[in-house]
């Protein structure tokens, strides 16, 4: 596959050194705050360290330790962290369980390899949803299993890397996600699946028990630390959200979909206001469509139960007519992050729209080249005014990016 | 042994890649604080990344630099630092003269490597002894030198890596240790040493030449960041410490105890009050036994001085009745960080009895799961009610943990 | 050359670890503040991991990732942090095509490996000139092209890595150097060059529209975080600076020298005071000479355009008479950070002379042992008494330093 190996002659040791580069440079354009509004963290040209990840792998027979220091994070560039550092057991065929900090799979997006992503990043509803119980690096137990025609995997999970210092009490939660495959021919791939996460108990942060979870996400362009899009719930019991998946391959088009409801039941807090009762329901979803212009198309990863990357037959070699691999990229995605908004217990965390689409250039199997424009509109939030966070988005904000990653993975 | 490596093919050049993957998981049982205590971070059940550690060794002929990243930490679950940065010159026979960010070994148990404890973590007298001027990435300058029967190192040390900035003044310190083996046979190993450690002159960290030191020990869990054990000493001169080491082994048990004092001298500092006069004395012992139920017993490694962990024959294969090692550890420890209980100088950092007992079992040579139990004691400090440190401790505490620990070693 | 590598049996595929490990010991003498002024961080003895990097780099064809860890910092002793990770395209002649967090060099000092440095510092002017738009895993798109007579590279660039969260807009800048070699034989080598380095744009890095920019340096020796030479410049437009790079080796001794001019230009800020306008002027330069007392001499490096470091034929092996190779160096550099003295806008930065005299000893080819003083003068700053930074050069202040390296590099 690529990754640089070194094997022990019996078969019996192996060990690998790999690479997840992604660098983005670009800005934000017609981001001008109305009247009374900050502007946020909005730069015409900047960039950002989104993945620098040094993939480490030892083996000793069906035994493995992976470790992944991580120096690129997902909006403020550049701080040295940790993506996994996990055990595993690959002694049952075609099983795989693990322990230890670990990124456990739920929907079918967060399925597909960072290193393989029709857009550069994921749809906000899909980062909202694994962010709950799963995510990078977070500690989990638990195992997964595939066949050719589907894929199944269950975690038990608490907090992830680096956060539990924070703590009075550590979250504890789990993950679960099944998919299937129920026609596949040489020209046509139909996956379904259903994914679901839950935060059992939510980490209490503070000495006093009033437990609140946030949920927020860029612009599905992570050049900004503003989060317009964002809800912050108090007195939380649990945290659960489940929904479809749909993906469909007919030749070089792949179309997917998916709808998350995310739901937030509340705690007995005693300090708990009257805005602090009764269940938050959130909702999102999104479609996305993609065609692979020159080289081999995408195709479905039984291992990940996820789409793969078009693949390059011939690396780039222009005096021989090889130019790699093209693929176009469309998606339409929506956030609702407000709930009971004719209430006393209302949350206003905004509505996420984002139009956009994309161009991947694939010079070798190695190497890639992303442009991403996304066009956003979030309707306003309405918040207290005391929150300085909501200065950014009183009257509705809407704006536009471009963006361009260069990509290496072994 | 098991650690990947290339060499060239003249044997003039090598490069290694290691790991040491530790991972906690537990929490505490039974820690509710009294009547006008805070409960502090004994949390249910959380996790810990213990030492997540890639050590990195290049050799050329007779000189070999070192180099381990560690993204784990003792008790704060997460951050990236350096275990260890040297540069050796292994040209002696048996001896390894060192500089750089190193951990000079004292006493018995800091002698052990990590992978190999009995218990999940030292003795507390043995991590504040070690940590008055040793400990991980301590800068230093020194040599060890090993034969069939002895042990004998010595290093002048300063600050610990990325703790400079912290000071006016940086600290000076020195170890020694020499152990031996006055009795060897098949069946047994007598163990017998000394080791001392001083900080000669300690850290100033403030534009006060007031110089502090504190004496702090979780309660041999590193699951929490609270430390009901601490002493801080002020007006510091230098700092000393001293200590037997006795070890035996019987066929598969194996015994160990060691017991250190510390002496703090003082300084002559002008806003030092009478509180601030007056040698401090601290003490501190454990007392350790271990079988092996299952596998190879532990053996003594005379590189480093100290006993090493069961070994492994037949990997894990239940198919074939290979069932790898299993060791049963108890262990007795006590740590007084009183002094001058009854004069105005009196320094109360408490006193903590541990009561431990653990399972460790390995699958095979890499791989371990230990499990551990804890039930701790720690009288009142009583110190003044102005540190808001002591409202944990007012009338002394008592406690359980349950810890399990998930390990890998390359 | 002596790193790591692995590769695939077509030479297809290549991945290589290296190190570039740099640790000093050493501290100051003489440096009693005046009345009324404070100390400062200059300590007798301390220690600073000055570079601690782990070069990784995987190369596919024609294609070079690198990432390179560094767990060193110039002057505060330790974090985790990235010195590169760019991409590359190499496929055309003797030029390298570069994107990504990267060292664009420029000045001779700068373009030499810091393995290779005849004193452990650069001169103060060459640190502060690099620093306007390049230095340190800078955001950089550009390309270098060498021949056996010349050398050429232009950048454009942004922030470096870990920057950009401080900013409300980022800086962008360029960088352009090209160098060649009138006359070349056994003997002799003859060096000139010209280097030009801009920040077009400065960060913004406070809602505020005033951007400014900080020059500031240690006394050529990084043990210290106190910066006696420190000029603030508020309301600034751009920055630019240029200047003539001379080098000249005759046999075993090599002599360089530089000349930088820097310029800031001011912005259009309506909160701008009267001293806040005007071009400022900065100067700085710098003569050294080196002479290799035993081992090969220093030689010229045509992929850097700069000089390298003395070769060591048969690595120290004293019963054989082997010594490896020892080389003395000088040097004389003057800062100014003064400018518009007799003016409203007046900059008091200081002017900083450093004297320096060191020897470098090479028991063979991957090891290094260096051994620096420096005396340093610097005028009085005669800042308003508000910033406490002043406090530190009142009356002008001069000190001796004593520091030495110990180095490793694959």
């Amino acid at each position: 596959g690529g990754r640089p190996t070194i094997s022990s002659e019996d078969g019996m040791y192996a060990m690998s050194i790999g690479l997840a580069f992604h660098e983005d440079i670009g800005g934000f354009m017609g981001m001008s705050p109305r009247r009374g509004e900050s502007k946020g963290d909005y730069e015409g040209l900047t960039e950002n360290a989104r993945r620098l990840r040094i993939p480490i792998s030892f083996r000793y027979k069906n035994w493995i330790a992976n470790i992944t220091p991580d120096f690129g994070s997902s909006n403020a560039d550049g701080s040295a962290t940790l993506y996994e550092a996990n055990l595993n057991y690959a002694g049952f065929h075609n099983t795989v369980i693990t322990a230890g900090y670990f990124q456990p799979r739920v929907t079918e997006e967060d399925s597909e390899s960072s290193n393989e992503f029709e857009m550069m990043e994921r749809p906000a509803i899909t980062d909202i949803v694994r962010n709950i119980a799963a995510g990078d690096a977070r500690m989990s137990v638990g195992a997964l299993h595939y066949g050719k025609r589907w894929w199944i995997a269950g975690y038990l999970t608490g907090q992830s890397y680096g956060k539990r210092a924070a703590g009075y009490d550590s979250q504890t939660g789990g993950t679960f996600r099944v998919a299937g495959r129920p026609y596949v021919s040489k020209d046509i791939d139909v996956h379904v699946g259903v994914s679901a996460i839950s935060a059992f108990k939510v980490a209490q942060a503070t000495a006093s028990d009033d437990r609140s979870a946030t949920f927020a996400e860029q612009p599905e362009v992570d050049l900004t630390t503003t989060k317009l899009l964002s809800a912050t719930v108090g007195n939380v019991g649990s945290i659960w959200s489940a929904g479809p998946e749909l993906g469909f391959r007919w030749k070089r088009l792949v179309l997917k979909g998916e709808y998350y409801n995310i739901g937030v039941t509340r705690g007995n807090n005693s300090s708990g206001s009257a805005a602090e009762q009764g269940t938050v329901n959130f909702t999102g979803y999104y479609g996305a469509a993609n065609y692979t212009i020159f080289g081999k198309p995408r195709s479905y990863n039984i291992k990940e139960g996820a789409f793969a990357a078009p693949g390059v037959d011939h690396a780039f070699d222009p005096a021989h007519g090889y130019w790699g691999a093209l693929e176009v990229s469309a998606r339409y995605s929506v956030t609702d992050l407000n709930s009971n908004l004719n209430s006393a217990n209302a949350i206003r965390g905004g509505q996420q729209t984002v139009w956009s689409a994309g161009l991947n250039w694939y010079p070798n199997r190695h190497f890639r080249f992303m442009l991403d424009f996304n066009h956003f509109i979030v309707s306003d939030d309405n918040k207290a005014s005391s929150g300085s966070t909501s200065l950014y988005d009183i009257m509705g904000r809407h704006g536009n990016s471009v963006a361009g990653r260069i990509q290496a993975a072994f």
